[in-house]
């Protein structure tokens, strides 16, 4: 056996208490896996009085001085946020301290900045917990595919927007009613944004892309939208076409007609098959669906959230970093030696479904038919159904039309949308979404 | 850049031929996550005039000479089976060469001898192909859980069975002529028994419950039962009661009431509920469900054979041994610290589906009662239909009646069944199958 390993925990809160647990539980397990005994050796937080369950010589308010304290081997921060956590790791890492974190707006915002102090310090950033919770995601991605190409990942990421969309799926209720329901199931936060408008989604989908395509990849490469929109109307009108609606984090590598190739990473509302295996993802769980040349398809699923969860996921980092200490060495470096550029939005390859409430007469369908050819974007199946009950027009004969696309670069996809939305013959759009995970 | 890292592959077949692919095609990213070249340099075959595809510079029949070369740090076996596979890896092994292998037959028969040998040597010995394909599972259980506590291990790891069953859930049809498909389709092998009768599925059952419970399982400690009694009556009772049928590979950490841990591992054909998520793994698709204290419950899915995803998954290895090499030390080894006790299938509690024509009398649902309350076996269930039109009884009126049993030892299960065969009430037992994946 090795001299024991120190540990510093940085915060003390859901998840941090749980990792307490384990390592006191678990302390036999860890050092027979480590190859050393694996000591606590201070906690730091801001309210000493607020933690009766941290050994009172453990705590301290001084996250600084105990990151540099001679007998801590390695750092776990379960603080969240930016401030302080970026500093404070910053100095752990330039400390030659390993890392292990669950913050995934830091490392989604500061990540260059952080897998950069790690390797000119030499020290380990370890953070599988920060994506997806307990599911083991990071590590398959960064070695277990090591040897494959990966062309695609496709996350269900944040519990909250599944909860809520799987709940609208069931009950056919609208959105905000939804909302106020996860809420008082304390699905949803007092102020739900970073979860609703995809945010938390963003972050994870950075950090994946990152990862799967060896690009440094920030939250504000990542192109957006949230759940707010999703109307009962769409969810209808996927249910009708044998689909369901999921918030999605796409990573996707993507290559242009010269072969160039670039990486689009994205959030948003889609309907997906049924039959998809990301379909049968229920209520607050993350499952995460790779593709890969060799590989073909895979997928992940478990808890995203949640104490235990995710000091699950910490635990094994901390396993591994200390192993690494114990063998005098590190882990295997964040890679950014592709470096691809960043595709547009505007210019990613998207199919639409559109559902339009529009006249019942003749050359409706000629009329919007040319409003998509003007744009060069192709469609790949229609319905029309003739009136509508629900929607009895004040005047005239209305009829449903519901268009579903092939591929085209999303903003003229958008743009036929607009200019759909300005024709006469046109009474209301009804619903309008992206469509994901088949081939078109 | 560090040296090149030399590599040497025993064997060339469907998978071989893969890796050599990869090896090719990603030679620049692989040097890129490696930190060095990752260079062929032999390939040993039996007959080198059947592989054109290999540069012939680098073709040898002699394996034992290529492992002990001077260029070679890496032995990558892909020949499959005990012999000659066995004295190769240990050679390669005691000479120090990392070694990466898809050998489950040989793992689950020989790992304790390798894994000694790795040990001694200091030498990496990975095999994450051995177990469902591409599917990152062994790196998982090993490292992102190492500070959880594993409870249970679930698996569809065998793609002809699940094929099988699959088919016969979709069409009815009994055993024999799915099989016949099958084998039609190129989806069982000319002679199918290792894979029918669970001895594939058994191996794997040894590696997962070697590394999940740290103790030491070979393929002649787990119970196996295969899919050839499985009938088109077992398939319809499942299917009445809302289940199906899957060949489950079963890896359990047993506590009794003294408190005494010990490991269970298994594989039977067993009846789940549809709305498990190994349910919804269909044809010849691999997952593997994996219960943790913290983590809660988690799984992976994807492809578990075929020539890629394999070398998908050697590839891995490849570039984690590779890495290890690059720092100059070795990943983290085979742990055996719990060297739990094997659990005899007769102990292990399971829970059991039975279905019985009897005749239709009063009191026989009673005298059926009687039996299992003898043998100490709750009943959760029990549903009682009139005459079954399928089977009019010759003389008397029928009755069937499905039980549904709490957990018992699996031997008093089976003396239950012994003896309502013998009860003359009971007409014939028309199906009998354990069920799993719910709490009883």
């Amino acid at each position: 056996m090795s001299r024991p390993i120190g540990v510093a925990m940085l915060g003390c809160g859901t998840v941090g208490r749980e990792v307490l647990r384990l390592l006191t539980d678990q302390s036999e397990e860890l050092a027979a896996r480590v190859g050393a005994a694996v000591r606590l050796v201070g906690v730091a937080v801001r309210r000493p009085r607020r933690h009766p369950e941290v050994p009172a010589e453990l705590l301290t308010t001084d996250a600084a001085e105990l990151i540099n304290r001679d007998d801590v081997d390695v750092v776990i921060e379960v603080i969240g946020g930016i401030e302080p956590a970026r500093p404070l790791l910053l100095a752990a890492l330039r400390a030659g301290r390993g890392v292990v974190t669950a913050n995934k707006a830091l490392l989604a915002e500061c990540g260059p900045e952080l897998y950069a102090a790690a390797d000119a310090a030499g020290a380990d950033l370890y953070f599988e917990a920060a994506v997806a919770g307990a599911i083991p995601l990071l590590r398959p991605l960064r070695e277990s595919l090591a040897g494959d190409r990966i062309t695609r990942v496709t996350g269900i990421v944040n519990g909250t927007t599944n909860f809520i969309l799987s709940a609208m799926d069931s009950s056919g209720a609208g959105y905000a009613e939804t909302l106020e329901e996860a809420s008082a199931l304390g699905y949803a936060e007092a102020d739900p944004t970073a979860d609703v408008d995809g945010y938390d989604a963003a972050s994870k989908a950075a950090i994946l892309a990152s990862l799967a395509f060896h690009t440094r990849v920030t939250s504000a490469d990542v192109y957006r939208e949230g759940i707010a929109e999703v109307s009962a109307a769409d969810i209808l009108a996927a249910r009708q076409l044998g689909r369901t609606v999921k918030l999605l984090a796409i990573c996707e590598r993507v290559v242009d007609a010269s072969g160039t190739e670039s990486v689009s990473a994205r959030v948003y509302p889609a309907m997906i098959p049924r039959s998809h295996p990301l379909a049968t993802v229920a209520g607050a769980y993350n499952a995460v669906f790779v593709e890969a040349d060799a590989a073909g398809a895979l997928m992940f699923y478990g808890q995203g959230a949640g104490g235990a969860p995710t000091a699950s996921a910490v635990l094994g980092d901390l396993v591994a970093v200390a192993r690494n200490r114990v063998a005098g060495g590190y882990g295997p470096r964040e890679s950014a030696h592709a470096d691809l550029p960043i595709q547009p939005m505007g210019d990613t390859p998207t199919a639409y479904h559109v559902s339009l409430e529009v006249l019942d007469r003749p050359g409706v369908l000629a009329q919007v038919a040319q409003v998509f050819a003007d744009h060069e974007v192709s469609i790949m199946a229609v319905r029309q159904t003739g009136r509508t009950p629900d929607h009895v027009p004040a005047c005239g004969a209305g009829a449903n039309l519901v268009i579903v696309t092939h591929c085209a670069p999303d903003a003229a996809l958008r743009s036929t949308v607009d200019k759909l939305a300005g024709l006469d013959a046109v009474r209301d759009v009804v619903s309008v979404m992206r469509v994901e995970g088949e081939v078109t």
